[in-house]
């Protein structure tokens, strides 16, 4: 995507199938995975590296809710959708889990663009994403569905 | 599920297709929503209930990503999985928008009960979940996969 298209945000009329996208990265640490899953997803292996241990993943993983709501920081900042990032769903899978010392990146392209039969000022896209980490290895597999307007007539 | 089943962890043989349960509840506000979305989703619609007004929501809403987090603290409270609950991926929409005085409960049901072919220690579950406010609408549907251990042999 353009430094041009950067700048203005990127309408339905922008987009085509095939076109894909690098966002930037966040590094992950035990402070973080631990907080997130305070709030939100406290079980000993998000917690507790000790008791992790004990556990099927053997050591201190990130909640699969963190990985995505990162991988949603790392979109929202890299792709500069007009309208902003409105998702009507998705699926997710996690094929290994995050860990401490995971730095992510999302690797994502456009699978689809729709413009809507009933609403002449807007469609949906498709995008499928990975989230990775530093070694390549995939953390997160995510496809879904976004509302972006089209471009107003001049 | 009874309470004996909750005291020690329900195993894949407690679990049956059709089993249903119900969370407890939390209650949003406005706060939470700007604190989850400034560090995870930071667009106008859940940042900036001004702002807000002049997006397609009409005024502020949670992130997704927020209505799925709270969705696990839900289930990881009130769903006493032997093990934990430990997913593998799943299905989102959100029908509508999640609001700052919204309270939220899961209903859910068990949709699927499989033993491992390879590993007889485990199995996975499907479940079919949705988040409601307090007036009953539907702000998540939740389809997910989960691994669930089988009892050890006494």
């Amino acid at each position: 995507m353009s430094d041009a298209a950067r700048g203005r945000g990127l309408y339905l009329d922008d987009l085509s199938v095939g076109q894909q996208f690098v966002t930037a990265s966040h590094a992950l640490d035990e402070a973080q995975i631990k907080a997130f899953a305070a709030q939100f997803d406290p079980q000993p292996f998000h917690l507790d590296a000790e008791a992790a241990k004990a556990t099927v993943f053997k050591g201190l993983v990130a909640s699969g809710w963190h990985t995505a709501a990162i991988t949603m920081r790392l979109l929202v900042e890299s792709v500069p959708l007009a309208g902003g990032l409105i998702g009507l769903g998705g699926s997710l899978t996690w094929p290994r889990p995050t860990r401490a010392d995971d730095v992510l990146t999302v690797h994502g392209e456009v699978t689809d663009v729709a413009p809507s039969q009933s609403r002449s000022d807007r469609g949906t896209i498709g995008i499928s994403a990975e989230t990775r980490n530093q070694r390549g290895e995939v953390l997160q597999k995510f496809t879904a569905t976004l509302m972006v307007p089209r471009r107003p007539a001049a």
